[in-house]
C-alpha cells in the first residue's frame, strides 16, 4: 500500500465526461490498495471566464478579490470529482486549500505556500477516504484566500506530498511523460524513464511546459519523487528524481528549444566601470529576466553589449532601454524580435568532455551559425536563427544518439 | 448616520451590468454618509448551471460536497461587487460566509444560523469600508461550507443586520414593495408603507414569494427593521416591523392569494379516537405541510375528512395515504389537484368584528361557493375553485375599500 498525491489539470477536468474518466481512475488506484489525496486545477475554461468577468467590471481588479474570485474555480471542480467518486462507490471528500491547511504569505495572485497543516486530510485518509483537495490557493495570515499563481496546482501537489510524505506525487497531464525533446519538431525523440531534479529544472525553465519550475524546486527541496503521465493513457511516465550514480552515465538528457527569445544589441558602449552593471540593473528592475549576455572585447575604449530576454517582454526591455542609455555613451540599439535557444541539458556533461564542441560540430556541419553561447554546470545553450531552430534540434539529436530506433 | 444592511438576489447581479448598478447604488448611500454591510445571492443564473454539472455527475449528491459547489455562486458575485466599487472609488471588501463570522448547523443544503461574530465585518466598516457579505452560506462546527436553503440570503442579512444592531435591514427585489394583493391580478393594489412582522409572516406563507418566513421570523425575533424596496427603481418601499397600536386601525391589510393548493377529501372515515391524528401524523412525517383541515360531523359513526396540501407535494400525499387507509376503514378517497386559497390579513381583526361575514357576503354576492374555511388570530382564509380565484381576490379588495383611487 502505498500513499499516492495525484494531481489533474484543467483539461484533465474540463466537462463532466472528463471528471468521471479522472475518477474511475482515481478508483481503480483506491482498488489496487492505495491510499490517495487528490489535487485538482479548475475545470478548463472557468479560470478564463471568471477573469472575463472580472474585466467587466474593473479594468485592473484588486488582487485580494482576484484571488477571492479565481478560487471558486477549483471549488466547483473539487466538489464535482468528489460526487463523481461517490457515484462510483466511493469514500472521498473535497477540501478547499484553507480547508487542507494550507497557508500562504500574503502576496495575493502569486502566493508563496508557507506552512502545510495536514492533520485533517490525514484525518480522512485514515478512515478510508480518498481527500480532494483544491489546487492554486490558500490561506492567508489574515484569513484571506490567496492563489499561487500559474502553474499553482502542480505546487499544491507537491507541497501537500512533502508535507504527508507521500510516496510519489503523480502529476497527470496531456502528455505521456518527459522527452529527449519536443516530439512535435523531433519525430524521433523518446520518452525518458527518469530524469533528475536538475535536469527538470532546466528544461522546465527552458520552455517545456510541462511542470513549473517552482514545483520542481519544491520537489528537489524536499526529496518528493514526482512522476509525470498521461491522464488520457495508462502506462508508466517519467520519473523525476534525487540523481543517483548511474544517471551520469547518459552523456546529455534532453534537448531543450525555446523559439520565443529576443536578442538586444548595443553598440558601441563606452568602457567605464559600472555601466554595464547600471544598464542590467534598471532591466532586472522592470522584472525582466535577461538570460544569456555577451560583451565583446574592447575596442578603443568601446564594447559591444549583448543579451538575450523572452519576446514577450521585449517592449518593457525598449522602455527601459530608452530611459537608461540616454545617460550613457553608445552607437546604437538593435532588436533581433525572434531569435531560439537550444540546449542541450544533462548531469552526464560533469563528467563527460567534448560535449560543446559535439554540439557545435553539428551546427557548423549543417551550416548553422551561432549568435550566442551560454553554459551551466549541466546544460550548454546557444541563440541562433528562429528559422534554423528546428533543423539545429534534429541535427543535435541525432549527434547525441537520442533517436529512437526505427520499430 | 446609519448603519445599514443592504440585500441583492440574484436577479439584481445577473451580469457585469447590473452588478456595476448594484453597485453604484450602494456607492450612493454611501456617500450620503451611511455604513454599509452587503448581502449577495448568486448571480441570475449560476446555481442553476451549478446544480445541472452536479447532476451530471451523480444523480442525488452527498449534501456535503453540493453545498461546496454551490457555495462559489455567492463567492463569484461579492468579489465582483467589490471590484465594482473600486471602479467607483469606493473602499470594499468582500467576505465568505465563514469569514464574515456566520456559524450554522451541520445541516446541509438547508442549514440554521446558529451563531454570528461579526468582529471582522465591524473592523472593516469601522475602517470605512464596504463590507459584501455572500449569502446563503455559513461554516458549520466540522469547518465545512453550509448552504441555508432556499432564500437562505434573506436570512443572512436579517441575521447580519442582528448581530451587528443595524439600523434597518433593506431587502432590494424585483417588486418595489409589498402590496395589499398581487398587481398583476388586482390592477387596484396599492404599495402598503408598513406592514407588521405578522402579518408578513402570513403574506409569506401564503405564497406572495417576497420574503422568505424565516427571514420574516428572525426579524420579528431580534426586532430587525425591515425594508422592502425595489433594485430598479429609486423610491421608498414597505417598511415591516414590530406592530404599533395605530396598525389595528386597519381593518385588514391585504389580499394573499395561492392558486397551487390541492384538496384532499376521505369520505366514511369511520369515527375512533386517534383515527385522524394517525392519518396526520404519517403525513407529517413525509414532510408534507398540511393546511386547512376540515372535519364534519360523524354520521352513524362515520366522518368525513378533508384537507389541503401544495399542489407540488400531492405525489407524495397520495403515496402516504395509499399506505395508510389500508388500515383504516373508510369510503373513498378524493383528490381535487387544483384549488386555490384566498386570505384576509391584518392585525386589526383582532379589534373589528364582522370581517369574516364583509368577506363571505361579498363572495356570495358574486356566486362564489367556499369549500372551507380556516382562521387565525390576524387571518381567515378560504377555499375556493381555481378559476374562481383572480374574480374573488377582486371582489374582496373592493369590499375592504382597499382599491387605490382612480388618478
Amino acid at each position: 500500500m502505498a500513499l499516492l498525491v495525484q494531481k489533474f489539470g484543467g483539461t484533465s477536468v474540463a466537462d463532466a465526461a472528463s471528471i468521471q474518466r479522472v475518477a474511475q481512475r482515481i478508483y481503480d488506484t483506491v482498488q489496487d490498495g492505495n491510499q490517495v489525496i487528490v489535487v485538482v486545477s479548475a475545470m478548463g475554461k472557468t479560470t478564463d471566464e471568471l477573469v472575463k468577468l472580472a474585466g467587466e467590471v474593473h479594468a485592473d481588479p484588486s488582487d485580494r478579490e482576484f484571488d477571492m474570485l479565481l478560487s471558486t474555480g477549483e471549488q466547483i471542480s473539487i466538489s464535482l470529482l468528489a460526487m463523481a467518486l461517490h457515484a462510483l462507490g466511493a469514500e472521498a471528500v473535497s477540501m478547499t486549500g484553507p480547508q487542507a491547511g494550507i497557508f500562504t504569505d500574503g502576496t495575493h495572485t502569486k502566493a508563496k505556500i508557507k506552512d502545510i497543516q495536514p492533520d485533517r486530510v490525514l484525518n480522512e485518509i485514515q478512515k478510508g477516504r480518498v481527500v480532494i483537495v483544491a489546487g492554486f490557493q490558500g490561506l492567508t495570515a489574515e484569513q484571506n484566500i490567496a492563489t499561487l499563481g500559474r502553474g499553482g496546482s502542480d505546487l499544491t501537489a507537491v507541497a501537500m506530498a512533502a508535507a504527508v510524505k507521500a510516496d510519489r506525487c503523480q502529476i497527470y497531464t496531456d502528455v505521456d511523460g518527459v522527452y529527449t525533446s519536443d516530439p512535435r519538431i523531433v519525430s524521433a525523440a523518446q520518452k525518458l524513464d527518469v530524469i533528475a531534479y536538475d535536469e527538470m529544472l532546466e528544461f522546465a525553465s527552458m520552455g517545456a511546459n510541462i511542470l513549473q519550475s517552482r514545483a520542481v524546486e519544491f520537489a528537489k527541496k524536499y526529496e518528493v519523487e514526482l512522476e509525470v503521465l498521461s491522464s488520457f493513457w495508462r502506462k508508466p511516465g517519467t520519473l523525476v528524481k534525487e540523481e543517483v550514480k548511474d544517471m551520469e552515465d547518459v552523456v546529455i538528457r534532453g534537448i531543450a528549444i525555446d523559439k520565443n527569445q529576443s536578442k538586444i544589441t548595443i553598440t558601441d558602449v563606452v568602457d567605464q566601470p559600472g555601466v554595464a552593471a547600471k544598464i542590467f540593473q534598471e532591466i532586472s528592475r522592470a522584472d525582466i529576466n535577461v538570460d544569456v549576455i555577451v560583451q565583446s572585447d574592447s575596442k578603443q575604449g568601446r564594447n559591444d553589449i549583448s543579451f538575450t530576454a523572452n519576446a514577450d517582454e521585449l517592449k518593457k526591455v525598449k522602455t527601459v532601454l530608452a530611459n537608461t542609455m540616454s545617460g550613457i555613451e553608445h552607437g546604437e540599439v538593435m532588436y533581433d524580435e525572434k531569435v531560439a535557444k537550444i540546449s542541450i541539458v544533462g548531469v552526464g556533461m560533469r563528467n563527460h568532455t567534448g560535449i560543446a564542441y559535439r554540439m557545435f560540430s553539428a551546427l557548423a556541419e549543417n551550416e548553422i551559425n551561432i549568435h550566442m553561447i551560454s553554459t551551466s554546470e549541466i546544460r550548454t545553450s546557444v541563440i541562433i536563427k528562429e528559422a534554423q531552430a528546428d533543423k539545429a534540434v534534429r541535427v543535435i539529436h541525432t549527434a547525441f544518439d537520442l533517436d529512437k530506433e526505427e520499430s
